[in-house]
């Protein structure tokens, strides 16, 4: 099973947790949504996107553009976030997400987020997000501990009444946000412990996604700086892929190379098709196709890949009004279903109607 | 001065945080909430809902029920919450706040308090709030610490959006309050500081309140069951005041009372003439009038000032529609100065404009 796949390499307890759910059979609802913080590149567009495309066949579909989670880590600093949400947006579009079929908006023009984080704040224990792994972590790295703020600690808070404002029963998500839909399912049910039946327990959904290595062979990251974009030009990629770490055996052409350790070969198995890919892995391994030759074949197909991506995206943001609108629209749609919720909500903690 | 005799009994610390503030010379606007708890007493009326009275006349005035803040404490059972609303509606306007000189309105209306708390949740550090004497308090106290939830460690923080998103700078509180207002100043500035000069830095404003004790001679309060109530029908406040304490080395009328440890004496002072007051000091210290007949006198005069309160309360809450609708006219006009600040605040930390 290709699930097991993606969990062998996180640790034993993880594993466990995933193990917990289901494998979501009756997907109603599903939500998911991403931190603006820049351009967004084929870990993301594998990761996650490709997901989306697939779920919003399958499912009324809620994507949001986090941008109040932007400022959970990046606070000093919010210069580039306007921009980053429109970035966003076109990357979102130019890879598939449909607005006709998907409900795709911003989360800070959907007021109800704030309110409802507020109000789950107050049945949330402190000691359950202190033992939330990804603040843990922060903290034992932090030397300046004011970098942890009141909203970090937060987080889960505020993405459980992302996934429940909208009573979103599948979320999408990478393997490490497991903890965090965790605690989610945990708040789900103590509020609804107190003020009755009003949230579904959300679920998370894994991918199968196709590990794709950054340039240097780490996972493909903005911060390593190993990333190629789903904007980058022909000539970037060109450049990006000629830089790739292969295989580290493999010092003259002629030398028998190991494809299943060259990052190279991983993107020939999604961007090349398939027979290709047999012919490229075998007179690797015989020595006989050289990394230069090999990389430029990479190159051409990945850039057939990004070219329709690429020139959507240039095609939307050049019409950046028409392509705020979308989400404009868009989040007028959410905040409909957002309202309900919350008379819902506010009802059954007895608050005098407005 | 009568500030000094206020902190006399506060510890030395709380008396040097309250030295470093200027008496307020200029007071623009002034905002002040209270949460829904109950029907307000004259330890409510005395310590906080008389100085807003006389604020009103002096400067621009919000006060707001904090029905947010309410569940930080008691959110496990929420039932009274609306009746608490309007009963405090009811306390509010029967004693003279003016909803043509104030602006009165309710926190969960605004639903800007929710998106700024959040905001500033993201710049607050953890370590700030967990420094909180209130919170440390409780903390000690508390044997079940899933009470302590993460809307309680961050009350300081809601109440500090709630202060600076209409721009008050003046916030008369009860002197308990007082590291929470310096809570607000530290989390203002640095606000400033990050996303430029928006707000005011809020003063506390500590009312000259004279010492109302409860009915036991301890302080005035719903939970030790001592209280006189605005709302105490004639014969509730005549049957209370029976049950005063008073000088307790007094067994006979004919023994010489000391009236400056007498509760029912601290209350003549209130709502006795001030000759009569000097009479009764002098005839209690003789021995010549009786405990009884001086209660009898002050339940008259107590109910004398009650009397107006009392009947206008309850015009007002057999009006409730009309009595609501005072709030949701409160409400339109603080969210129109909320909304400006938040199109500040948004265009300052750079989200995309909705």
């Amino acid at each position: 099973m290709k699930r097991e796949l993606l969990v062998s390499n996180v640790d034993r307890e993880m594993k466990i947790a995933l193990e917990k759910y289901e494998e979501p059979k009756d997907i109603r609802r599903v939500l998911s949504g991403m931190r603006p913080t820049g351009k967004l590149h084929l870990g993301n567009y594998f990761g996650a996107l490709k997901t989306w495309v697939e779920l919003q066949e399958k499912a009324e579909s809620f994507f949001f553009i986090a941008d109040w989670h932007a400022i959970t880590t990046s606070y000093h600093d919010t210069s580039g976030l306007s921009e980053n949400t429109v970035e966003m947006m076109a990357d979102w579009l130019a890879s598939g997400i449909d607005p006709e079929r998907s409900t795709l908006f911003v989360q800070s023009w959907v007021k109800e987020h704030a309110e409802l984080h507020l109000l789950l704040s107050m049945i949330t224990p402190v000691k359950w997000l202190e033992r939330n792994p990804t603040y843990k972590e922060m903290m034992e790295n932090l030397k300046d501990r004011e970098l942890a703020t009141y909203g970090f600690l937060g987080y889960p808070v505020l993405q459980t009444a992302d996934i429940v404002l909208y009573k979103a029963d599948t979320v999408p998500v990478g393997i490490d946000q497991i903890p965090h839909i965790e605690l989610s399912r945990e708040i789900t049910r103590r509020f609804n412990r107190f003020f009755g039946d009003i949230f579904p327990e959300p679920r998370p959904y894994l991918s199968e996604a196709p590990k794709l290595p950054g340039l240097d062979g780490r996972k493909m990251s903005k911060s390593y700086g190993n990333c190629i974009y789903l904007s980058d030009s022909e000539e970037e990629v060109n450049k990006k892929v000629m830089s790739m770490v292969t295989d580290p055996a493999r010092v003259r052409k002629t030398d028998p190379g190991h494809p299943e350790v060259c990052s190279v070969f991983a993107y020939h198995k999604i961007f090349t098709p398939e027979e290709r890919v047999k012919e490229i892995e075998e007179s690797c391994r015989r020595g006989e196709i050289g990394c230069v030759q090999c990389k430029r074949e990479l190159a051409k197909n990945l850039n057939n890949f990004l070219e329709p991506i690429r020139s959507k995206r240039a095609e939307l943001l050049s019409k950046r009004d028409e392509l705020i609108g979308i989400f404009r629209e868009g989040s007028r749609r959410a905040k409909k279903v957002a309202e309900k919720t919350m008379e819902e909500v506010r009802r059954a903690m007895n608050f005098l109607e407005g």
